[in-house]
């Protein structure tokens, strides 16, 4: 095993690539045997580090790269060229090379110094060309693994990585689950949808259906394929941009194209800039890496069946980051939604994200939402500081509202929660209930927040939180998964009141609900006396044309609906917030808020 | 000019494809000038016709087909082959056959009959080839006008079309305003956008660059560019399917591929279907038609600029019908919508429906969502019955509603409306207040409805609706284009009051909301005797925990409002509905029912 200070490209002309200036180089001694079959007589990795690993060796990252992506994924200093990841790696980053030891790596298979097709086989003296094996992403996180041990690093803190490197991050947390404490990862899916494993068809037909793919046996030759690399190219662009951020891109010019000498059609803006960014591609790819990383993406799959994808995360021991793009439409959020729900049927730690976004898959290399994904990735790979930032005071709330202060409600819910239990928190903000009950002795917490900057303010304070809409998002959770589920002050917002409520008590085995009573008192003569409508939270800034309250409850409707649907209440607090105790009179009139536990 | 009862092909070879049994051929003698310059020196059209000209000549129906298309629309008898749209035309069908003349014929350009590349240039006797001059949409208009003149008809009932035979019937609407009296699209676009453009893009760079396209003469070699055709297909056909739908088709057997015999990959069943769509495609179609047929639609365009495109279609006289389905990603409902808008900005008379499908772009030639698109289509070709189907008594409103059966407020509505006026009835469901309206004198009467069916049953009955939800459609509406906008009984389901009154008294002079007065003295007791809420519209399905009503609007605090906003009070009438009569008591506890009509 021999490790060289920088990457020495072989000399032979397969290697089309120019190898990459910082890259370090590992030659690990066959054979390598792979999953599908077959074995590699040798291996080389080529792979870059940023900052230091710690005495501990506790704070090494490794960030994998997607299909087209190589070992340089940041800049080492201000003169180097750009890194695929600048805006996510560096000193004073979210991945922050100041205090992490980052390491990324060419993929095994791939064509920028780590053993590929275009790699010379020892007991050839040629390149592989169409001899070199199947592999699968197993295979490249078996490599990684081999490099990691080589560098002596026993646990990860985090592996983070978009597209098919979120594809390798899941394989870390699932093979190797004592091996890394998190996984963070950005526009993945853990199987391709048929739709983008079409694309992938149709792609790799462009390559093999060249004439100049020679069956892959191109090396040395005048020409490989690359029109039909070039054509894989082009639609993997379409792909990776949205329908938005094509039109924001190419409407202004349409009829003007750049131009350009090429012997593709370059009549629109857009045909420019497919030929230009198809022809740059094939300047630096190889077409045989290009057809086995495509296929062991296609092959990548931690199961279509609810129960064998929650089986296989359930291997896992980290914490996981699931981060999707509203507008990807390549690794769509509804397929992350199907990890999240996995992995929370499997009990595992998860915090999730769906990013509104109009740039498409690419928004995990661009900085347009880097403001929610790059905190995000940090959290986790901090481990969660338990700090609360400060912008916790500015979630939204009014401060005129009647609970914002004191949330004396929260006082009362933690009162009804049994030391131990597992609680599950809807709409839980910046996770102000969460932290309350975190200084108990809780099996298992977990939140659900609609707002994305409240998600990432929860998970920075390392609590785990589920982005999703609680009219919509409790069939991610399932049933009796929790002792207790939590609506706190919210009930008067949500359209399907019956809905929630019974999810609520389908995924818990109490449900506690706190709700502002419409029938106080003071609601009682607005109507009456003045002939207008109550303003039940006391948000200041709000009026009954505006306000996101759109349900009266009153503790009457309340108690109607809990009979006809056969919930029992097991406790019922009612508060007369201007005291801070249960009234003395008739609650119904007297209290202004009631907290109830349900159950079947 | 000639015209065969059969369709003979020519006898060359250059036309690969079997003649159509029943077309019949019109050979018209040249110049044939085209847009772009050049000209054919004649010009054949291949077409077929179903049902019987009438002696009136004015029952006939042109048909426009998409893309791969031809003039076999649907079978001429049980013995026949299908035709394309065999769901929609025929007997008894939408697009009756024994009630039209329906007429289809193969576009110019095409590979079905009609002149194409793959024609013989008489000059030479050879196949045009790469000599065949590019054709626009406009080109396709004009012979299709001069096959309709040829047939002895000076004014169509409608040109229909979906996709790129959309295409053709706007241009039919616009530069042949006396020739027809409407057009309904499904489908399609007044330009590509850009992502669409750009899959356009690729797949003529997969024919162009396919070694064996030889730069268009191919014609009379072994092999043409089979494989780009192919891979063309392929893309076209991941654009023509929704994600959803290749989910349904491919996933269950995705491991699965049907054996194929082939050069393509066929590893998933989804890649086995691509392989075999793309080969047969190449055994029926040319290659020179594809690259013309999607460069005339990459270059269709009525205006990107809102006011370019409502220019262009003021040119049009004929009554309108846009459908455009939810899961159409090639062809987006929101491009249908800026085609509306520029319509109704043009004040010409429109119908829409975005309907609600999981079959993506191909959703207009399937029969999932025909019961929808077919009634819409057959009412605007039938020109609107005015009756009244007996479904529209099964509106989903409830029969024990307060306002249902008498609908005092029309009434009150009617009367605050000036004869002539034009109006624009919100949320007008199957068309009442509309058809109550359309009795008097009005200068135009729209409709803005979000439930599909009632769209359908509206547009049944002669009226123009817009498929569109009031909260956020009316962005639709130019600025005071209407003399009245109504919004009845619906203010208290609004979730965006002030945004949706200010785009009335924005888009009318005049605004008449009526609603359901929280403060009647029915409620206050309620509220003050029993501590429930309000259930205001008397709907008695329906209670606080889901009803659709998710504001309590009183007349005082609807007041305060048009105070605070600076809108007058030109009109209000109290109605107490239990007397039909205006309270003689207060009318802020005694009215049940309030109609205002503001201004600014």
């Amino acid at each position: 095993m021999t490790t060289a200070d920088t990457f020495a490209a072989s000399s032979d002309g397969a290697r089309s690539a120019r190898p990459l200036r910082h890259a370090k180089r590992l030659d690990l001694p066959g054979p390598f045997t792979l999953e599908r079959g077959g074995a590699l007589p040798a291996l080389t990795i080529a792979y870059e580090t940023y900052g230091t690993l710690n005495a501990e060796r506790d704070n090494a990252v490794l960030v994998c790269h997607a299909l087209s992506g190589d070992s340089h994924v940041a800049r080492h200093d201000e003169s180097d060229d750009p890194g695929w990841w600048d805006c996510l790696v560096g000193p004073g980053q979210h991945l922050d090379t100041r205090r992490f030891f980052i390491i990324c790596a060419n993929v095994l298979g791939g064509c920028r110094g780590t053993t590929g097709p275009d790699s010379i086989d020892p007991r050839s003296g040629a390149a592989y060309g169409p001899a070199f094996p199947e592999i699968t992403m197993g295979d490249v996180v078996r490599s990684q693994a081999a490099l990691i041990d080589h560098l002596g690093i026993e646990r990860l803190r985090a592996v983070v990585g978009g597209s098919m490197g979120g594809m390798q991050a899941m394989l870390w947390a699932t093979r190797h689950p004592q091996r890394v404490a998190a996984v963070a990862l950005l526009a993945t899916a853990h199987r391709l949808n048929a739709q983008a494993l079409a694309f992938d068809v149709v792609a790799r037909n462009a390559i093999i259906r060249d004439p100049d793919f020679a069956g892959g046996a191109y090396y040395g030759r005048e020409h490989g394929p690359e029109v039909g690399l070039a054509i894989a190219r082009m639609l993997g662009h379409i792909t990776y941009l949205s329908r938005e951020s094509m039109q924001d891109k190419f409407e202004a010019d349409r009829h003007r194209p750049r131009p350009l000498d090429t012997a593709f059609e370059a009549q629109f803006s857009v045909g420019s800039y497919l030929a230009y960014q198809g022809e740059r591609f094939v300047e630096r790819f190889d077409a045989n890496t290009y057809l086995r990383l495509s296929l062991a993406i296609d092959r990548f799959d931690l199961g279509a069946d609810p129960s064998v994808l929650r089986d296989a995360v359930a291997a896992s021991t980290c914490r996981w980051l699931v981060v999707s793009y509203s507008s990807d439409w390549l690794f769509p959020p509804a397929q992350s939604r199907e990890l999240v729900r996995a992995l929370l049927a499997a009990g595992r730690q998860v915090s999730s994200c769906e990013i509104t976004s109009r740039a498409g898959h690419d928004a995990f290399l661009l900085t347009n939402e880097l403001d929610i994904y790059g905190p995000l990735v940090q959290a986790v790979v901090d481990g969660g500081s338990g700090s609360v930032p400060r912008t916790v005071d500015a979630l939204g709330h009014d401060a005129g509202a009647i609970f914002y202060h004191d949330r004396l409600d929260y006082e009362r819910i933690c009162g009804l929660i049994k030391p131990g239990a597992s609680v599950l928190d809807l709409g839980c903000g910046a996770g102000g209930l969460l932290a309350r009950l975190r200084d108990r002795d809780h099996a298992r917490l977990v939140g659900v927040e609609l707002d994305q900057r409240q998600v990432a303010l929860a998970v920075g304070r390392g609590l785990d939180v589920v982005n999703a809409d609680i009219e919509a998002g409790l069939a991610q959770f399932a049933t009796r998964s929790f002792d207790v589920v939590v609506l706190s002050q919210t009930l008067q917002a949500v359209r399907g009141v019956e809905h929630v409520l019974e999810e609520m008590l389908r995924v818990g085995a109490t449900a506690i609900v706190s709700f502002p009573n419409a029938a106080h008192r003071r609601h009682r003569e607005r109507l009456s006396r003045l002939g207008r409508a109550p303003e039940t939270t006391g948000l200041t800034r709000y009026h009954w044309y505006n306000t996101p309250d759109i349900r009266l409850v009153t503790i009457a409707d309340f108690e109607d609906l809990c009979e006809l649907k056969g919930w029992r209440v097991r406790s019922r607090i009612c508060l007369d917030t201007a005291t801070g105790a249960e009234p003395a009179g008739d609650p119904l009139v007297d209290a202004d808020v009631a907290v109830y536990a349900l159950s079947l």
